[in-house]
């Protein structure tokens, strides 16, 4: 995997609510993150969103969250290890149930919201969610690239899972190499054309520059990217445009 | 398969509140319709129930229902055909995750509640049902055994689904097949006699006396089983060994 | 209550999904038919939504429904005459315990969606609701205008209810004075002039022509808006001027 | 308020699903909380409670609780403070509008579970809960009596909200007068003498001996007693008994 996927949080509608642009976005992207029903997502929805990224051949990965609808899975909940492990392989089988349905399968998975932030945060958490997809089967895990992945990596490969790493073209990030809380001023860009050059910089696994001024070095296999707006995708075709090979 | 096959639906506890003695029923029976969450059953509830299934070398089918937790899906609910093909591949696949994690699959389907009599009653959703069942892959559908069984089993051959068809032991009978409403009297056998006479009678292929006294031969491959309470149980074991051959 | 009050539903987001354009609407409107967290709306939307209707003067009424947030309330549910009361004794309350909390109170209400549709359709379901208002306490009920509201007012009168009957601006009807269904070609009005001059008829007290061409006069109390979109609100306006005295 | 209130956790059933003896305890208590449907209890059985409770003349007060059916309201969950009064205030009105339809009212508030445990150890979120009762209106607020109660006092009077502070009979507690961790040994008392000896103390205003062997005091209103099963409704039988001035 050397060239940069572009990834996708898709498919998070809910009964008659719509979210996002979905069907402007998939042509671009070759992952889709499709949200399972807990914080997203309904089965009549994921059906839908299953078969356009059949349309347009993008990869089916399953969006696994808490169960807060209310609160789109962005709110901490404590669970358990074990409860952790039971909600990822209710949702990812819940995704692939769908995916069967239309002659696919679900090809990765990527945590959503609290359940992601949690899972970066918190070393027992990582290990819950690394073990589930090792009794799950062969799927890679999507988690955040930071400076240092090593410890993510040993995980992984204590329980022979494999990890895809993400980045961000539109966040900054601070010299751990995490994400400036978007609380912060100059936490999220808006301008396409320094979008657009931290995706190529990430690309070419050259040095972003740090909130606090240094360099930072960030090993990723993916990019997140966005569908919400008009402008967002827009973006997203100037990524997808700077990363094809002329 | 020539032996009558004991079903008995499990997993019907949720979250804090416990529902069945399946414990105590699991080791007499070979088929656990296990509920997806939906109606009961939650993730971790699901995980409990597979493993325990296992333990017992009991085959684990899905148990899918009406989104209706208040109701224990038994209220009929307008689904759209489409809508209740999205409802089975969310839950099939979602108990399939759950058992995927510990080696094993999900291997047949029963509808729950009024989903599944509401299938009995509607030609179209018993279609619906068969082409979700057809679009998912190779499992068994259980459904109703009545006194003619063609129509719904010239579905399921236009599909390519097989059926197993399902017999109770402790209720009456009216002379179409159909079950006696529990509203009337004498709809459900307590005496744990005439349950075990009922069980051998249908093992048999012989008449059941249907409520009008006329005869009632019923094709079934499965015979339905409760586990509830103490003397539901002991009357399943009863049946266990009436149907074992010396 | 000699003019025509405009009811419109309102607060149809849930957590983060946004629907309807309320703040557009609700200067234009009287009665603010607030969804009470069974179809949409959710403890904090129900907040807002109280709020934006205090600013306006309007009145606030409940909107509930059957406990079906993917359906959106659409889908017939079977539930009892008594389950029918619990739910709305439920959402009346938890909207009034919103409206409490900001210095006012549910004024009205008017059920959604199936449960609408059912109260109209089955007599015994209009009594539970009847009922279930007179137990509650001293509020208005909202029902459709037909031909003839004899029926329904009896029953009102019968538990002390008062009912107000609401018609439809941008709906035909059929002799009956029912709404034609939306399947059906000229179901809905979507020129602006039509659905103005609708309004001023009904207004009047002055007969409609119904789909089979014969005169059919609705006594109606208030006129069902819609704020989905800029022209649905821009008829709104249209409207609200036309029904105002000089 | 001078005796010892008995209060119990009660309705907190859901659906087809059973939990607690809420018809043996009924008789021998003075204030149940009820659940409100967010972590246990749904409209009917909330009905079923309040007709319970208005027969043995015991007060209703509602037992909020985080959106969490599944973890029985026992996980801690990320709401902010707004969203935690929006909860309160749905919820009371909730249980309200059951009552009102009954001829009685919700006369008191107690948080419940995570709700509880997280109020009274983020003084943010006590203000929030307070904030919200004295929205609300004119009801008390249930919370635990620890060895020094001004600044939930201090916080009462600042907003008007009368307080009522509940000890246990059946608990160990530390010298700051907290519950001692059910992980912890001897956390929870089990020889009914015991926990009518404390209960007596409590009421006579007389010091326990916390865990470290030091002297406790607490305050309390009202003493929190439990109906889960045969044995504790035997306790609170005699805590009955010996509080009831001869």
């Amino acid at each position: 995997m050397s060239r940069l996927l572009l990834n996708c949080d898709i498919g998070e509608s809910f009964g008659n609510w719509t979210m996002g642009l979905d069907a402007e976005v998939m042509p671009f992207i070759d992952c889709a993150n499709v949200a399972c029903g807990f914080h997203a997502g309904d089965p009549s929805i994921m059906r839908n969103t299953v078969s356009l990224a059949l349309k347009h051949g993008v990869q089916v990965g399953a969006h696994p969250a808490y169960q807060d609808l209310q609160g789109f899975g962005r709110r901490s909940m404590a669970y358990t290890p074990q409860e952790i492990q039971d909600l990822l392989h209710y949702q990812i089988g819940a995704l692939d149930g769908i995916c069967r349905a239309q002659g696919t399968r679900v090809s990765y998975v990527k945590p959503h919201g609290a359940m992601y932030n949690d899972m970066m945060a918190n070393p027992a958490q990582l290990r819950a969610v690394i073990q589930a997809m090792a009794a799950y089967g062969d799927l890679p895990l999507m988690l955040l690239a930071t400076r240092d992945n090593r410890a993510a990596q040993a995980l992984g490969d204590e329980y022979g899972v494999t990890l895809w790493f993400e980045a961000f073209a539109d966040r900054a990030y601070d010299n751990k190499g995490h994400l400036v809380s978007r609380q912060l001023p100059g936490a999220v860009h808006h301008d396409a054309d320094v979008i657009v050059q931290q995706a190529l910089t990430l690309s070419r696994g050259e040095a972003l520059i740090a909130s606090d001024g240094s360099p930072l070095i960030l090993q990723a296999n993916t990019l997140c990217v966005h569908g919400d707006n008009a402008s967002s995708i827009a973006a997203v075709q100037r990524i997808r445009q700077a990363l094809t090979p002329a």
